[in-house]
């Protein structure tokens, strides 16, 4: 198994100790994702969190910038894979080697969280952990450090689980909605003044017409993917829901540290549920009181966005609406040398090359040392088909 | 000036006769022209003829290897500039070097066959010349074989001007017409039966009323810039029609094969008028006598396509109508990997790349080491605009 051998080589006979005394928020930041839909530039070894798509620092980079004004880079943890945890050790020099974990099989976001909550659990029960996703964009960072200092003394502040809820600005398919019932008071004045609501119910992506409705009833945010919970609250949430998966991991934090640590987390990994922290906690735990009494939902209010393709990126960079991005060419490069004749809306990533349009609208060109990707801003969410076919084809060197 | 020194070194010192005993055929291919609507890949030092556009072998090999069953290499001239001539004597080694002659300016066809007129007039004036443009696409080349050996019997014939028209497939506004006249049988008997009609008038390109007006007539031909016609009827009708340009040529011509030449022909040939061999010679033919008495069309029924730009490029490489072209992906390589989901109509150049397209619909793509056009078959005619732009920026590195 590659994977424990690499890992091997890089944790064997390691011995820490893990926390620090007096620690109240550990952001764990999630990167194991393979970003297809960013491809070309995307690959399995080279993927979205790691490319600096929007700017000269990489996403993941930016994560850990936005998170700095409420944590120390020591406290940070990352969990990926092991085809990216090379590249992100070097992208994040401050973040402690042992704090980057490879897991050995990609088991989506429930064993990843899980595993951070037995890791901290263990020496510092009360700590905070934040989980962030590696790969969004905020633009108001003033705004984030308010919003999620509020959220850690909320969580800090009880057996609360607090997500954010991003306010919606389209009848976005591709995201999961919160919905939220009444203002609570007390939290509210535990999160110095912003307006905390209780969580009713998390819907996954909805079709277009529920989405018109979450968007028009004002009660509904999209689910960010950022939660906050003491690792106390979260370790617990995954004893009561995932009573099969709980065993595994609290093994594997037990053998953090130790010789045997490699071989117990690529063994015993790949043997948990391959679930989501929505539907394997958020969602069943919303479920069982009317009101799903414990969760909080603070606004995502800093002008969030998730770059989930090059449609987004588009509208990033051009830093306007989707409607307004018709309007703009983007034309991604630091010193680019175009020639736009009738055209409008375009993205087009080619790296030293002058570019020229022709009376063509909102297509996705990239181009790359060794394919060019041409598609439009619509179907730009699509590209994951063309790994799907290349992999088919046994094109490993090109995903 | 530059053209004139790099012509000098060429041909100073040279000495010798034009024509060969009995010659009866001298095809005059014309490769002057710059090919703008083929950029990126068509620069002015790689213009459309030099260009393996449509196949392996480059327009100006493909027209040489068409004329081979009508006569020898030997016999062939071509007219082109100090930029290209050197990359045409490579591609055609057969030619003589001393009949591939470098115009000091760009003047437009008229002058370029009053060269060939007069230097062949001076030594075998029953020749018959043939004036072929250097980048058109022939399919039946078995038949083109049989028209132009009809049309030189033609020529040879008597004071006799033979055009070639092309039965027009659609009302296309970019090309000349000819509009035929009655069947002339005594031509058509000459022409070995090949229908042979007069040419009642010249028409430049009509708007699209006009040109679905001449598709319906059935009476019009595309004008395809092949000419047939004896050096001395030729040197009569330019010293008639163009009494300024005659006597400049003339002493070009004579200059040939002297050590005065290059002198002669840079001095003389820009003063020449900038016009082309139709509007200079044919048109005011055709109007001199009600049924432009001496001007014969035969049909230029051999698949001929002109190749003026991308779009009729992925025509002539899908081998189908413009309307079935939408259905058509042309991925212009030897051994392309693509995949295309829900794209249809589309031609892609790009060399070595993995192509990609995702829902994108009768775009031209074309990318070179610098440079990415992006298009779509519609406009892909007015690819001269980026060039233009380009030189307006101070790019000539890029035009």
């Amino acid at each position: 198994m590659i994977e424990g051998a690499v890992f091997r080589l890089r944790w064997g006979g390691m011995s820490m100790e893990v926390g620090r005394a007096g620690l109240r928020f550990a952001p764990v930041i999630l990167a194991g994702g393979s970003g297809t839909r960013f491809w070309p530039r995307s690959r399995k070894a080279r993927a979205k969190q790691v490319l600096a798509l929007d700017g000269e620092q990489t996403m993941i980079q930016q994560t850990l910038d936005r998170l700095t004004p409420l944590a120390s880079p020591a406290d940070v943890w990352v969990i990926t894979n092991c085809l990216l945890d090379e590249t992100i050790a070097e992208q994040l020099p401050k973040v402690p080697r042992e704090h980057i974990l490879s897991e050995p099989t990609a088991r989506n976001t429930a064993p990843a969280c899980a595993l951070a909550a037995f890791l901290l659990e263990k020496s510092e029960p009360d700590t905070v952990i934040g989980i962030f996703p590696s790969d969004q964009v905020v633009k108001d960072s003033a705004r984030f450090t308010e919003v999620i200092r509020a959220g850690v003394a909320l969580a800090a502040s009880g057996d609360r689980i607090v997500v954010l809820g991003v306010p919606p600005t389209r009848a976005e398919t591709g995201y999961g909605y919160i919905e939220q019932g009444a203002v609570a008071d007390d939290a509210t004045k535990i999160a110095g003044g912003i307006v905390t609501r209780r969580v009713k119910r998390f819907t996954e992506k909805p079709d277009k017409a529920r989405a018109e409705e979450f968007l028009a009833s004002g009660n509904y945010g999209w689910n960010s993917g950022i939660f906050l919970w003491s690792a106390r609250t979260l370790a617990g949430a995954i004893r009561e829901f995932c009573p099969a998966m709980a065993p595994l991991l609290e093994a594997i934090a037990a053998a953090y540290g130790t010789d045997e640590f490699t071989r117990v987390f690529a063994e015993l990994y790949p043997q948990c549920e391959n679930i989501s922290i929505d539907y394997a906690v958020l969602e069943p735990r919303s479920k069982k009181g009317e009101m799903g009494a414990e969760i909080y939902c603070l606004p995502g209010d800093f002008e969030w966005n998730d770059l989930g393709c090059w449609s987004t990126l588009h509208e990033n960079m051009a830093d306007c609406s989707p409607e307004q991005a018709a309007f703009a060419n983007v034309f991604d490069e630091t010193d680019p040398l175009c020639v736009s004749i009738d055209s409008n809306g375009n993205y087009v990533y080619a790296p030293g090359k002058v570019i020229a349009l022709v009376g063509v609208n909102n297509l996705v060109v990239v181009q790359t040392k060794d394919a060019l990707l041409i598609t439009t801003r619509d179907r730009s969410q699509e590209v994951g088909k063309v790994v799907a076919e290349l992999k088919k084809a046994g094109r490993e060197d090109l995903i």
